[in-house]
């Protein structure tokens, strides 16, 4: 299992950085978010360190969202974003892949989403389509 | 396996309404988004029906994530957001649990997150904690 030192949330895991632990397995840990969008947010991460989403071992990819599943029947959510990003510009912070569990309890509070839905023509989707099919099949 | 007979996505599963598949194995469909936030804008939908995270069985969940990063290899992006909404006031469409993979290639394309952060004090921290560590005991 890969870890940094110097990695915030590996010191998390590690226990030299204290949390308020939620739930922890052999590859998994989760905790609340101190900077919370609403209560209950809270934060499950792979204790295999890596930055982005495709760096992480599909074991460890594997318990994230059981985890947040348990995470928001916990916190009694009815509404509720699972949210994990992937570079600045996608609003990531931490160079450690954790996947936020974000109740939303009402307009306020939570995630706000901004959706700048496109339209395509059904030629150029195709041509998108076709490229990541093609990419697909070598992986 | 649940599945129902008026879900749009059930519907695609069953190839009853046309989709661009990228992807499927037994208990997971991947598919282009037609109205893309970003070119490379999909959905990873367990074929479990439920409208959400909290209603689809672990072995459903649990592909998912691994089926988003292969998603985010083959678009060649470096930047994205993985986003799962449950509820209206989140941001969910279709009673169907479905994970975007949105790429964000610039700051005017893909996914744009409003983040309404919060500094409770650390005694109400710790009462949402104690709160939710006893629910998590009981599951």
């Amino acid at each position: 299992m890969a870890t940094d030192p110097n990695c915030l949330f590996c010191k998390i895991v590690a226990g030299k950085i204290p949390s308020m632990k939620l739930y922890e397995s052999e590859k998994t840990y989760a905790f609340l978010d101190i900077g919370p969008l609403s209560d209950g947010h809270a934060l499950v991460i792979p204790k295999h360190h890596g930055a982005k989403l495709h760096e992480i071992p599909d074991d460890y990819l594997a318990e994230l969202l059981p985890v947040a599943k348990k995470l928001a029947i916990a916190t009694g959510s009815d509404q509720y974003n699972i949210l994990q990003n992937n570079g600045r510009l996608a609003h990531q912070l931490v160079d450690h892949v954790h996947v936020h569990m974000i109740p939303k309890p009402d307009e306020k509070q939570g995630l706000t989403v901004g959706w700048p839905a496109t339209q395509p023509a059904k030629e150029d989707l195709q041509k998108v389509f076709e490229n990541i099919k093609t990419k697909l099949e070598k992986l």
